[in-house]
């Protein structure tokens, strides 16, 4: 079985699913598409990519943490992990059922009834980003914006930096000390110093990927929340690049 | 490994827990016990178990559905069934955050400061349940309670009859029809036409088993509840009966 991401979680760069998976099933190898990071970002035609199952987690559109759904291809045989009980004929034990239900009132809010998110939620999502990531060039123009610049190949809500001589869980710590929620990277990483994985596969150094800070836009963000991180970004990056020459 | 209920979920018997796992131990067998009926309705005290483990679950006092929670014995190891993420250094996926808090909150008004039953409410439950087994018993004598009439073995919140003559699916409706919710057996049997295996084991016949009714109370039963079920189980028997006649 193959198994990828739609959107990288780190660099918000969107995967040609549909040419992949068209690869897989030409070679007879089961596909599995890992959309957590797609899910309100980009439409998501499951049939459309002709993959053996996809999965997707309430939590990126704002529904609770810990209720996802895996969506299985009409052909697709996937072995159960948990087995007994047998409630009501077929599952095991009891779902989160306020879950799902919770899960299914984000994905009305997110997709609407088109079941695609809305093209122009989606513009003025990028051009937020846009803002961010002409203002974040302003502040400091040695920093590098990771994953592509191709709006098409970048989904709306991700501006992935990364700040020579920075460290940056320092810059997480000063931005956030500023009202400023960021993120090095995924949240597999949280509390644990590591150097990102997907930067060093995309050829950074261990120096270079040190810097990495990733801004997540959402819905619900505002103008005058970008002009918030872009007013507390220079002091951050020059506390934080400061104490890396120390 | 042995694995076994603590409080039995259709009659309400309560196992003798560290006598077993006691039989367990000596032989070098791990023992799993099923505490999930026995939650509020018994105090639990897992070291004085001596289980390798023991399983509870949210929705048996006043939790949400979904949740549940396995203790393991400081010398317990356990193969994960989830593998991956390495989220926050340790585990798999995003948790039901929300869920694991609704828990502990059903598990401090259930068990209060003294992280047991309060003998008070335990008390109030079984004289709730004598009332409605005398009741039954007054209504029909040829009904049989089974599991143990010994108050020490039995859960305070449990009554479980056979109706000689009757389908326990024709009670379910009838008293439903009545705005009385009882159960012929457990959940897991729920949509599927199956005689209990617990009945079966206890020595029952197929025909006495299918009779089989469970009436459970909980913290918030009235007595007005009880006598709504004694009022309706008559007319619920007679036309039970009588369907099985034809």
């Amino acid at each position: 079985m193959i198994s990828f991401l739609w959107v990288n979680n780190e660099v918000g760069s969107i995967l040609p699913v549909a040419e992949l998976c068209g690869i897989a099933e030409g070679s007879g190898i089961p596909s599995h598409v890992d959309a957590v990071a797609a899910l309100g970002q980009v439409p998501i035609n499951f049939a459309a990519t002709r993959a053996s199952a996809l999965s997707v987690s309430a939590h990126k559109i704002g529904g609770p943490v810990g209720v996802g759904a895996l969506v299985l291809g009409r052909h697709t045989i996937a072995d159960s992990l948990l087995h007994g009980g047998s409630q009501q004929r077929a599952r095991s034990g009891s779902q989160n059922v306020a879950g799902a239900v919770a899960f299914a009132a984000a994905l009305d809010l997110a997709l609407g009834e088109g079941r695609a998110p809305d093209p122009e939620r989606i513009s003025r999502l990028a051009r937020l980003r846009d803002r961010l990531i002409a203002g974040v060039r302003d502040i400091d123009p040695s920093a590098v914006l990771r994953g592509s610049s191709d709006e098409h190949a970048r989904v709306p809500g991700n501006a992935h930096f990364t700040f020579p001589g920075c460290q940056g869980d320092s810059l997480v710590f000063l931005l956030d000390a500023a009202g400023v929620s960021v993120s090095v990277g995924s949240a597999c990483q949280a509390g644990v110093a590591e150097i990102s994985h997907v930067l060093m596969a995309m050829g950074l150094s261990e120096a270079e990927a040190a810097g990495a800070l990733r801004f997540t836009l959402g819905p619900d963000t505002r103008e005058t929340e970008v002009d918030s991180l872009l007013a507390a970004l220079p002091a951050a990056i020059d506390r934080a690049r400061s104490a890396g020459l120390n």
